[in-house]
């Protein structure tokens, strides 16, 4: 169980890393959407492994199929199936690690869960499972788009202790282009720079090295999130927690409110000289209540440094006796790069749920 | 929609402010089950506005009542209703804010969803509608004491800029005694001292001020959390994030991980003297993978400073004009020491949930 | 578990027979929608005991009170919670079967699931669950005319092996106020009067009889049903099996549609001179591909006689040894006239939802 | 929306008849079980057209593949994705039925609903996409039977007006093997004799004929079953009145229950020698209120003449207007014979989940 996330604009994932496939099926995306199959692989492109010298080398291509729900480049309402096939599946690569359990990775508990696990490769464990969503929350992205305007636009705000400031970024504007201009997935040339140098030196120190990522959605409408329990930041923040490596999620001003007094945290309302109402500042995120109040909705996900280091540590085997040992393989330095895609995903499958949720609900 | 949370232990609230009454059903709770409604009781009076100087001055007595699924001292696998009256609704206290959306409150955004609101109180969007949550998760609690020795403790760490630190508080003993011997519900004497400090500052200023709740949990096995979507990690975010007020969610070294490298977040097996495999260190915060294993789960929930402060603002009138006002009445100038028995609610619906799940699935 | 139905108009039902309060929480009802007590309370006048000489003589007013997501005559858009308080139980007429498994009742699957049942009055598998239902049906009864102009009109068709013929009933115009007419629920007189004889003759002899409820749903635009697992038929026999006592279901042509050929099924296609597309007959009854077609839709729901029977039958007593015993108390000689309003709020909640679900998909 | 069925062991089926593949994904089935491809296999071979002359001559193999979830030939108790490409589409087939609405069929209801269609062969609306029902459904038939020893075992009861009488079969022993030994799945060799000539009868004016499908289980322990809503009657409803062309469904004594007396219909309760507590007569068929009781499960489910018939018929084409038109292609005179493991796969999928659902309750 677990493996489907929201309830109108439904997706569930499948698929072991070393297994034939791996992919997902969307059930409620409405007819009649055109969606198009090169922005999935693009996403998927950007997910990917081996995509620069920052990451993991592994060479999966990760070409994404459509098996059923879209003809002539539309959605039919049907369940969209969509399937990439595992080619770089080496299990050679994890005999190292056979019988025992690694550090801060799943095999233990996995272990002890299921009392079984995939032969080789992490199985659902793997970051690998991430293609189904990033694939699902690519179609989502399309929709939010078509139907409603929505962009959602993620970087990498953290690596380590550097850290690029929110007012530098301008929130109206910043791209994917303008992410994508380094391999490291700051918007900003001068972070990114330092970043990468970073992530350059603790790859070359055979360690790792957490982070954070930025993601602002534009174009939200007022009224969607569905309280008391679903939320806009609560299924953002089931979302998003539920991604490899995550650690820590907050709306708007998030940790940052504990030392905020009110005075300073609230939002005036303004009339908007185009219509409706505004807020001068936007603490909230764009969250009021856990329903959308138009403005920009922005948030943080915090990700722990990868557990793969190629440093000798203390462990336990499969027989509970200690043992000392070193991973090889193929693996990221840092996975904040690859997160971005992976964080727009989510936040876009949340989106797009709240969305028909809403239009269920309509007067 | 969205006033569910769970899949196997599943809660439904209802109920406004200032309506007839406020409560819950619980579907899934397993029969036989022996709860005590006292333990219920002082969960709510925990929760309730009123019980000291510290907190809004509403005079809820908040008794509650079970109208179905027990008997005897016992569930009966039927679905529990619990139900708290409403009695100290005071419409006229509301007057002053009528026809104006208070700025950081949920009134514009209800409106603009729903296009109707509670006549009075806040409705939902009150915080009351914990009454609910807190009901049910003092249910949880004991299902999980009974069945599995798990036991949920939470606690204020933090007030506007003061901070307990994490390595002050004995995780292995601290308890619901130990964090409610002072109104703050911080169990070190010192800080607590500080904050109440503080927060009769601020309350003096007419101002409000925001922090943190901390939560372990005791007990829970190996094996608990459905990836790849509910992971454990995910459903405890999900339901902290959906309560009033909160900005952020963490687990384990949350954002602190990010300035960490994977050589210092790994968490290092060891062989368990009593058999099993423990963990040296737990950055993981009781779960790897989403799936808890054994550990200490340490969590972390960010709440915004409360936004009725008594100091005149600046916003917009149901007509779109801008207005200043100053609100009057009964409110928290901070909502932390109230958040404890929410956080522990979330906290507990979620592990019973995760339970029930991983029962279903067991060999 | 299970004490749910639906998916965007959800309805959780609560309660004992013998327990404080039977009730429904409603989730998902849109806001606006004006909805009238008096409806919902009618419905359950017309399902309680006691309304006439030809059903239990328990004398319950089942007077309905709405606690929440209600004002000024308005659905607010949060959760609606109807009570109906238990006035009429007495547990000493359940004293003689005390101890033993009663035949065709539920006291043994209920003892051996759960291990512990109500004391007194049958609990949740009593009839008196059905207040819940009705109540919310009566919800969904009013949110369909306001909303889409659908009405749901159920009467008996069978009583024993009197049968009225569908081809005697004007579906177009049959009406509650005909249904109504008399005591035994069947718009025909002629049918009614024997319905009458029979079921005294039935009761005069301690013995109790089965039926069969039709029903007929005019309004149903075409598109709504949700293929493959929520075909318009599949969720209405859902809902109708689960009412206390129903065998069997059937839409359109039902069981007889075995005996025809396709050349005498098909529902030829016509031009509808209002604009549109009609069929000629309507074998489908209102349902083609699990999609409602614009025509009437059409069904019929089995029950079995009442099991309670006031004559002397073999059983086991808890211990497992067999005993003889005789009932006494009061009960329904034939469950058909109170089976009408269940009926149809069980339709009435499966195409509420149906709505919304169509509504959350539309372009 | 509407593409899963089933809360714990949860299967999401997906693909249209033209399209690339038709699948399935399950959900919730529990690590560990061994699970034999072949069996899956053998059941969608009983499914397929072209198995015998009384079927539909569409030739497709009708492979499958598993692509996630199992490994050395058990399940992993992650989601399984089980895949089946579509090999012989002929979309020249449907061209004389292009743009018009085939009598009872859903090409109208279809496009009303989404706007869009499949551009050849029914899409989801096909018996084709049955396939993943029927290998969930072989799934499910063997994790009961290795979990809880639990057999299911559908067979063609009724064809046209020939019926096999329910006492004319030996509800303890009728097997698979007896079933299948002739093309029309009758275990009577004199009524399957009758039954295939009336099928050669009717195909031979191009006419169709519908019957029924009558299921036994064995093996089902007391307790399963979800009251109020999810009685074991009302979630078998569900599963079998979403198949293709189902147009009834009783349990036990089902629409026969209308004329019995109490006196009759009851069940009388009597020791079990080894044990336990039996019924003598089952007219509950296996279910007392909503919940397993120890005795055999028994249902029917009515099945409709199939809707294309070759002979002409009346229709609109999809301007609107009258036409009139003679089907050509391949299609099936009686869909009963493959309806067999259709109706045991929507049983099992029913049972699994009622089985992990009462597992996640048990003491």
């Amino acid at each position: 169980m677990g493996n489907s996330f929201g309830t109108q604009f439904r997706v569930h994932t499948w698929g072991e890393s070393h297994g034939g496939a791996v992919g997902c099926v969307i059930d409620g995306c409405p007819a009649g959407i055109e969606f198009d199959l090169d922005v999935v692989q693009r996403q998927l492109n950007r997910r990917r492994p081996g995509q620069s010298a920052l990451v993991s080398q592994r060479k999966e291509t990760d070409t994404v199929e459509v098996l059923s729900g879209f003809e002539n480049g539309r959605t039919l309402g049907t369940p969209l199936c969509l399937v990439v096939a595992n080619r770089d599946a080496r299990p050679e690569a994890y005999e190292a690690t056979r019988g025992l359990y690694r550090p801060s990775h799943a095999d233990y508990t996995w272990q002890a869960k299921f009392g079984v696990q995939a032969s080789s490769g992490g199985g659902r464990a793997s970051a690998r499972e991430t293609v189904g969503r990033v694939a699902a929350g690519a179609v989502a992205q399309q929709l939010l788009r078509q139907r409603a305007g929505v962009e959602v636009v993620a970087w990498v705000e953290q690596v380590h202790d550097l850290v690029l400031p929110l007012d530098r970024v301008d929130l109206d504007t910043v791209s994917e282009a303008l992410v994508d201009a380094g391999p490291t997935r700051c918007p900003d040339p001068s972070l990114a720079e330092q970043f990468e140098s970073r992530i350059q030196a603790v790859r070359q120190a055979g360690d790792t090295v957490g982070g954070a990522v930025r993601c602002v959605v534009r174009g939200v409408p007022v009224g969607w999130g569905e309280p008391v329990f679903d939320k806009l930041q609560a299924t953002l923040a089931h979302g998003c927690m539920s991604l490899p490596a995550s650690r820590g999620f907050e709306i708007g001003s998030g940790f940052g409110a504990m030392q905020m007094k009110g005075s300073e945290h609230n939002d005036p309302f303004e009339p908007d000289p185009e219509g409706g109402v505004r807020t001068r500042t936007n603490h909230s995120g764009g969250i009021q209540g856990g329903i959308s109040n138009g403005e920009l909705i922005v948030l943080r996900v915090a990700f722990k440094p990868v557990s793969t280091i190629f440093l000798e540590q203390d462990t336990v085997n499969t027989e509970g006796a200690a043992v000392r040992f070193t991973p090889k393989g193929r693996h990221d330095p840092c996975v904040l790069p690859r997160a971005v895609p992976m964080v727009e995903a989510m936040v876009a499958l949340a989106l797009a749920d709240a969305y028909l949720c809403q239009q269920a609900q309509a007067r």
